[in-house]
């Protein structure tokens, strides 16, 4: 298959595939989702994805009507249908399905997965990013489908022919990206946002800060501003489908490469990680 | 037909319905909506309805794939299908079809219709509320289908054993409800959260600030307290779902009460302006 659409056991061509209209996404975008990239029919940090997919839903209160082991599966089994094994593989759940009513529909949540022919970025290439006010909700900790602030960023930063779009609270405080983490190189140190309601903790960031630490660069996870941003040695911008990317420019200005050796010393280590786990055969 | 359900054209039983996996709804929430009642088969407020529902989706720049006044003509020719007149008349555009992208699919929104028998309440009977922190985004001014934080606190309310719940900031100042606006009456006056991104400019709620300028009553529209809230003569509640009700406790703890001459002035001059607005042929 080139890309797969499932819903509820069924499943086929994403084109093809259909939902019922009352599933509670339609009316409340009622559910939690998770996603990572594969790399040669292999599913990288399956594990730590799944888990993180398993809190989310636990957070919202959202029955998952499978278990971590069923769902692991069955992705794989997916996986293995496509015509590529270098995928994007996306999985949600959402709270069951029933006339609009704001108050819960009982029972367990309706399971879909996406899969869509997807490469990863070595990260070679810098990338451009804008700066957006952050008036997201106060959940950003929760992976949810109420998701139109971040799509309002990401097509502001296309228009400006961007990558990525940086979000900040009032007061200045970076928090993330409209879909990653952003982090800085400061004296040397990388300092990333720490892990409140006001962004998503990634799996990609987790990579990273546990990549440093093992390299010996000092990690920091303190909130950080505009302004150090801007001065930063290094922008660095992770996400599960693109795990270490650099800025050079951000609103116009150029940013970073002041510490290229370090950076390119913590992306490399980084796809070296993701090569190693996904071989293959 | 008992329920309806229309989507690009299409239409019949809301449970027989399907909709496409690849719009934008089911990745993102990406929609706007907007919903009112019908008795006796004819659409009450419908314009006002109508202009919000193009100025939500003006919000987020979503292209409507029709006038006003199609969709007006659409909305009673689907009522006039129905079963019976008295129903709960609610729409939503969603932004367009395609594999999931942050950044927006180009085209006309899809358009979608759902129709369920409901009755507008009196407004007699007291209802009991629980407060709840307000951590929804900042743009709240806008109907969209991100509604996650709405659902949670309509839950609670629920489990409670009470019909709505009335959301605060930080800092303790009174927004609205989940699915309603909150009002209160402090030494005669009607005082109303100004019409900022915290709060939806609910129809009702313009309703009920132009009747009570009609009967004399004076209209503050200035934020208030919690606790003003428990202080208040009396608590309001204001939905197109129910146009007028009224709290007797919060918390568990009475609310109201103190002004019963005045509160049924209210309620009886905005039911009767919804029962001649929609009479028997």
């Amino acid at each position: 298959m080139k890309t797969l659409g499932y819903y509820n056991g069924k499943y086929g061509e994403l084109e093809e595939m259909s939902i019922p209209m009352n599933d509670r996404v339609c009316w409340f975008g009622d559910g939690v989702y998770d996603a990572g990239p594969s790399r040669n029919y292999k599913i990288f940090a399956i594990d730590e994805h799944i888990d993180r997919f398993f809190n989310s839903a636990g957070l919202l209160d959202i029955e998952m009507p499978v278990t971590k082991e069923e769902l692991k599966e069955l992705l794989q089994e997916m996986v293995n249908k496509m015509d590529t094994g270098n995928l994007f593989v996306y999985y949600q759940v959402t709270r069951g399905t029933g006339v609009r009513d704001h108050a819960y529909t009982k029972g367990p949540g309706n399971l879909w997965i996406m899969l869509k022919p997807a490469e990863i970025s070595d990260g070679i290439e810098p990338i451009k990013l804008i700066t957006v006010e952050d008036t997201r909700f106060l959940h950003c900790n929760i992976k949810t489908l109420n998701l139109i602030p971040s799509c309002v960023a990401t097509e502001k930063a296309k228009k400006a022919g961007c990558q990525e779009a940086v979000f900040y609270r009032a007061g200045g405080r970076v928090t993330e990206c409209a879909h990653s983490n952003v982090h800085i190189i400061k004296d040397g140190k990388l300092v990333t946002a720490p892990t409140d309601n006001l962004i998503l903790p990634g799996i990609a960031r987790a990579h990273l800060i546990r990549m440093c630490k093992k390299l010996g660069v000092p990690v920091s996870e303190t909130p950080y501003t505009l302004k150090e941003l801007f001065e930063a040695e290094e922008v660095l911008v992770t996400s599960s489908s693109n795990l270490c990317l650099h800025a050079c420019e951000i609103d116009g200005k150029p940013v970073g490469g002041k510490n290229p050796e370090l950076l390119e010393k913590i992306r490399s280590a980084l796809l070296g990680e993701f090569y190693e786990a996904t071989p293959e055969e």
